[in-house]
């Protein structure tokens, strides 16, 4: 379960405080120039920043390519490529050797391997997620030369919605040591009709289990979503339209003929309609925070829990290039034969 | 991608209108003791029933075992299982040969194939999830004697959430030719700790393959959801109890340490706490509506589209089965080595 | 591990006394025409016929088509079909309770499953491979218009190598209350060159795996096969030569420059030349003979153990539909894209 | 087409002539001591060495572990391995620029892909192999462990099958220019009853996908293999004896029942019978020979070629590992779970 994808596949290894992280693409095509200064740039849009979200943790995150490229282009073969750690201070995390820190993965996986790595995760760590940037920066490389643009925004931080907003919500909560969750929009333009299967590969499953693989994302909807649920058949149907103009390239074999309204968040029946498509993410607020727990450690002794690591208020800034890269393995996984 | 799962592995195959559909699950452990009447009862729950919401067309589906059971239990050889089709009236539908239906699949299947079912959708038919709720009935006969019980119910209708306000609204809905959306919840009670994996197989992110693939489906989230986008670290965060009476059998790994709240609705860092697991999904209306539509037709003529056939004004309550079902494939699948 | 093929996939299912066989094929195209009486006539070569070597059971094994096929055409979804089962004479293989058949299934069944079915056998009788001829059929069906033909013979029974011989030394063998062994030689002709991959998915590869899941089989060589390991490289290679009326088609891409001997059997590094893929596969003798043999039951009593039943003498004749059709799988499988 | 195996998967990367070779093994077991000396001596094992029948060239072929160990035990998440090259001299290569190198990938390579790699073969390269020796070398680990120990040799080079007949055809074929083929048997002792799978599982269907995917194999048979052919069924059958003194552990569960032959190399019916599996591979002479081959070029020109580089005489020593590490690959996922 290191895999993900069928026809462009990614295989990530990798180890938060380990040697290196890494990942291997399997089916993507030759012959396609790759810019290692995007893939490089796509990483550091996941960096800690300057951002006031984030942590001042520093780290680097080089990425070397090891094969499948030659004279700058791809051969046909494996992708392989890795990005080395650096900065590994487990002796940051030595006061967590006896406790399951709320919210995170120590509990269930004392309970399923009997053991954890309490240096900050193992492979539960979000720095995993690097290796799917990476590789989706591999993934948009084609999509964007198929005129396919993946974009992922804010859509709310907290209850906040606006920049300013943001910005005032993250410093006080900051102040309070305590986090926020919030929730990504993601919109694919220019994805061509017919992406998708109709029965259990529909585009909506695949997209749903992709964004529910990030860590701390706890809900995933597209077009209407859950204020479909209170919409009725006449208002929510997309009816169609004559496209006098015929602008639209991607109604060509059907005609002219193409859907009014985009209730449906281009997708029917699991397959793209050839509009833009539209998808929510929510995340839950990061788990570790400053502010004192009261919890109890393994033996079940009552301790306060007061965390000592450098962390985000809030991982939705960060997360942005990881739903542009899921999507895009996504899309191009599926979009193979097209 | 007619196949779903992993460990036990469900093919599905039959077209609505064909001879007969079915499935064929492998991997089924042997010598389990089947049920038909079981098999049965919950196929027939997914007919058009006596519920207000309900079509009133006539569907038998007797389900007919070929293989994989000898005397009343499992091989462990692959399991077919056939419904043969009835009451096929294709006259029915031919009305709809030069129109695409708003909300359906017709427009996607066109831009994919190049040609589509008129007569009802052929694979993207809901009738085609018949054969998941026989194979998922096949998952429940393991999970109950494991002590996991899994119960979707409606959560809403519309705006409806009281069983007066939703026959109210269905009525009312039907009189006016509409159709109506809801969201179901789902509890899985019993699920041991340890179900799922830390990267790509995260147990919410199969859920929601799983669910999504439904159709009809809009939206999943488990736990507390969209809601913990704007909750707080310390409001979300579970922290741990002594669970002093040790009556959780599932605790013991960790001693009798438990979350004392369930946020995370069951599942943490994608492995099983041995809470209950929790989750809902949202539906949109159903798209087959009397009330007239002012459409196209394929070639772009405006057209009013009433519908002549028998539908439901809500798939929810058809749909509880099926969300069941997929769960069972999901938590079977994936508890496989426990 | 009932599952074959990667884009085209067979999945069979049914054991050899239960209510049916059958299979599911996905990822076979869509608008392919199917001549049903093809399929069927296929499967007829499998039956145990006129032949000497062959058992005079009756089979008749009609094949129903259940989906995936509408107005003689497929639609591309899957295609299910079933074969009833007749003749169900469980008695017959009473004697055989507390025995392990000599050359069967049977004991290594009992270890890994703590069970075995002395009815024939369930999933390891020969019989399971009637699914394998009916979708190997379509395969053919796809491949024949393609110009591919798949032929495979008779290279030798025991020592014995033209149809006197044979036919000779099947009567005398039969006489003796014994079993026959034998080799088939397979050629496959216009097939393109370029099927095939690399490392792992090398044709070759993929072709042993297909034939040694035929019961019975021991051995697989291709072009030079054993011989090879006596050869030396200047024997061996195959030079190349200008191919000067450029008659051959499949040597397009790289000029008209052909290699001028097969010595290599069509593939090289794991790919079609574009030439004939020669390959032989070596069948051991009939494990049910009539002859007594001295063996000891499920306890270690020495007894004298007489099949009572109907037997083949030799599976070649019968197995060469089956190797035709695993290998129009492979081919079809592997030749997908081009 | 670069993974291998099911439960313990391998997935290899890297060009002959790139940065880097290496590997990720998934699902291999957490917990399981590596010893990095062992893992780096069977390397070496695979390295031309002064072994009469190997090239002079050096390959240090240092092998580094990048994730999935932890203090000198294995986590149970992917193990990540790279082989940096050296050495690299890709004018050696020029003068083959425009000559399709017979016996080599290269026309296929040019026909599948419309290039190829005139640097020596890219992933066709038997170079390909050290990935899989290091992953073997992982799999062995656990199989030596669990008492299973693969031992291949070699059954003949050429015609010759005793040492001294071997150096002394490889000394005459050396000063010939020309090169040898030959067979190599292996047996994998202690492998306990149970192995394999019913249908198109069966373990030498396994075994030999994995032997025919390594380069220059062009034959496998397990047991009396070919010549099973033509033995009679009286001869072939393994009959059953008492194991009077219960030495046999793998018998325990049918009592001390056991064949008391070994025809069958070990398996019946696809699974393991608890003997000695015995197999036997044939490989073609190399087809790099510096004896002059009358050929064409790309265009058709007549050339001579003679072949510059350093070239083994016969790849049989140094497949010995590659066949030993295929075969731990396969026995480790296919015992997967006894």
């Amino acid at each position: 379960m290191n895999s993900f994808g069928e026809h462009i596949k990614l295989t990530t290894f990798g180890e938060s405080h380990g040697v290196a992280l890494g990942g291997v693409i399997e089916g993507f095509p030759a012959g396609v120039e790759i810019d290692l200064n995007f893939i490089q740039s796509e990483l550091d849009r996941r960096k800690p920043s300057h951002h006031k979200a984030s942590t001042t943790r520093k780290e680097s995150d080089r990425v070397e390519v090891l094969s499948g490229i030659f004279e700058g282009k791809t051969l046909g073969t494996p992708i392989a490529f890795i990005i080395r750690n650096e900065n590994q201070q487990p002796d940051d995390y030595e006061y967590l050797r006896e406790i399951f820190r709320p919210g995170h993965a120590d509990f269930t996986y004392e309970k399923k391997y009997g053991h954890y790595d309490h240096r900050s995760g193992g492979r539960a760590s979000a720095r995993e997620t690097a290796s799917r940037v990476a590789a989706g920066a591999f993934a948009k490389t084609i999509l964007q030369k198929k005129g396919v643009e993946i974009t992922a925004s804010i859509k709310q931080i907290g209850t906040a919605k606006t920049p300013e907003e943001i910005e005032h919500l993250i410093e006080q909560t900051k102040a309070e040591g305590d986090s926020l969750g919030g929730i990504i929009e993601c919109v694919i333009k220019g994805c061509p009709a017919g992406v998708g299967e109709p029965v259990f590969g529909k585009l909506q499953a695949q997209l749903a289990e992709a964004m529910m693989s990030i860590p701390a994302a706890k809900g995933f909807e597209y077009g209407e979503g859950f204020a479909s649920a209170t919409m009725k058949g006449s208002e929510h149907n997309d009816v169609y339209i004559l496209d006098e103009y015929g602008t639209d390239e991607t109604s060509a074999p059907a005609g002219n003929v193409k859907p009014a309204t985009n209730h449906n968040g281009g997708i029917l029946g699991g397959i793209s309609t050839g509009q833009d498509i539209i998808f929510r993410v929510a995340f839950k607020p990061i788990a570790s925070i400053s502010k004192p727990q009261q919890t109890v450690d393994k033996k079940g002794n009552p301790i306060e829990l007061v965390n000592q690591g450098r962390h985000d208020v809030c991982c939705v800034p960060r997360v942005l290039p990881v739903v542009e890269a899921m999507t895009a393995l996504v899309i191009l996984d599926r979009s193979f034969f097209l």
